[in-house]
């Protein structure tokens, strides 16, 4: 199973892309889609879009991974962040890719164990999951791949539900 | 000019088609997209992407005109809000269509004279402008003309500002 990761932004959008077997998880590619800031924000926007459907073509995840809200930025960067964030989900449904969301305390814990983790634990947990030799920079690609791995982390937990079911 | 105003949400997308002759405007078609709370976000803003390259296909508008920010609104709003406003700009930018931004400032100024206008009062112009019967349903319609209204009401200044200048 491949799964795509977003960290949505107007400016930078960090992407992760692993993939799952079995219990083990391994990066296929890491990046980010950056826009310059002089451009008009429609324009971004299509270089946003252009950019996550040619990602979308090339490594075909099963699935597409999101934060589900910003609790902690204001008002003009959680509407900035929508519209790229909108965006990418267009690009994903188009594909007919389920879009999962989960909360940053979802990550947290699926990463760390607990929700009061810092940002620099969260980072270092995604190194160690995907044995990178450093963690990816900026912020924004390892938030991407850690929301990824959240993810692999929830599927594979509802499989253990599964069999304890049966 | 044609000119294409947007009031961007999730559930309801208003929209107002105003063509402006020399100092006159008049409506070509105004009205709402809607989406079902049940689906999930990526399929409703797939669905407001849909609908609104049908209206840019059949209108065939100049320019988009779109509110800047949402200042009294609290995070989860801008941020949804900020989705659909990015699906609006990305089909506006695909039909090579310019994208102006007005503040709600400069909207209440445009169509009444002054920046405390009541939305009332907002929607009484916007009814008294287009020659309409009655003011649109819901708000977000009459939002939706009112922006647009205020960029005719903008492009009639730059072009007496023009005219001054010559």
């Amino acid at each position: 199973m491949i799964i795509l990761g977003f960290d949505p932004g107007i400016a930078i959008v960090g992407f992760g892309v692993i993939k799952k077997q079995g219990n083990l998880v391994r990066p296929l590619q890491y990046g980010s889609i950056n826009t310059k800031a002089g451009l008009e924000t429609g324009i971004r926007l299509k270089q946003i879009y252009d950019a996550t459907k040619e990602i979308i073509n090339t490594y075909k995840p099963d699935a597409v991974s999101i934060e589900k809200l910003y609790f902690n930025k204001n008002v003009t960067t959680a509407m900035t962040v929508g519209q790229a964030r909108g965006i990418l989900m267009l690009a994903a449904v188009e594909a007919n890719l389920p879009i999962y969301e989960y909360t940053p305390l979802q990550v947290k814990q699926a990463l760390v164990g607990y929700g009061r983790a810092e940002k620099k634990q969260i980072q270092e947990m995604v190194k160690m999951y995907l044995n990178l030799k450093e963690i990816p920079k900026p912020d924004d690609v390892a938030d991407a791949l850690a929301i990824a791995i959240c993810h692999a982390h929830s599927v594979k937990m509802t499989n253990i539900i599964k069999e304890n079911l049966l």
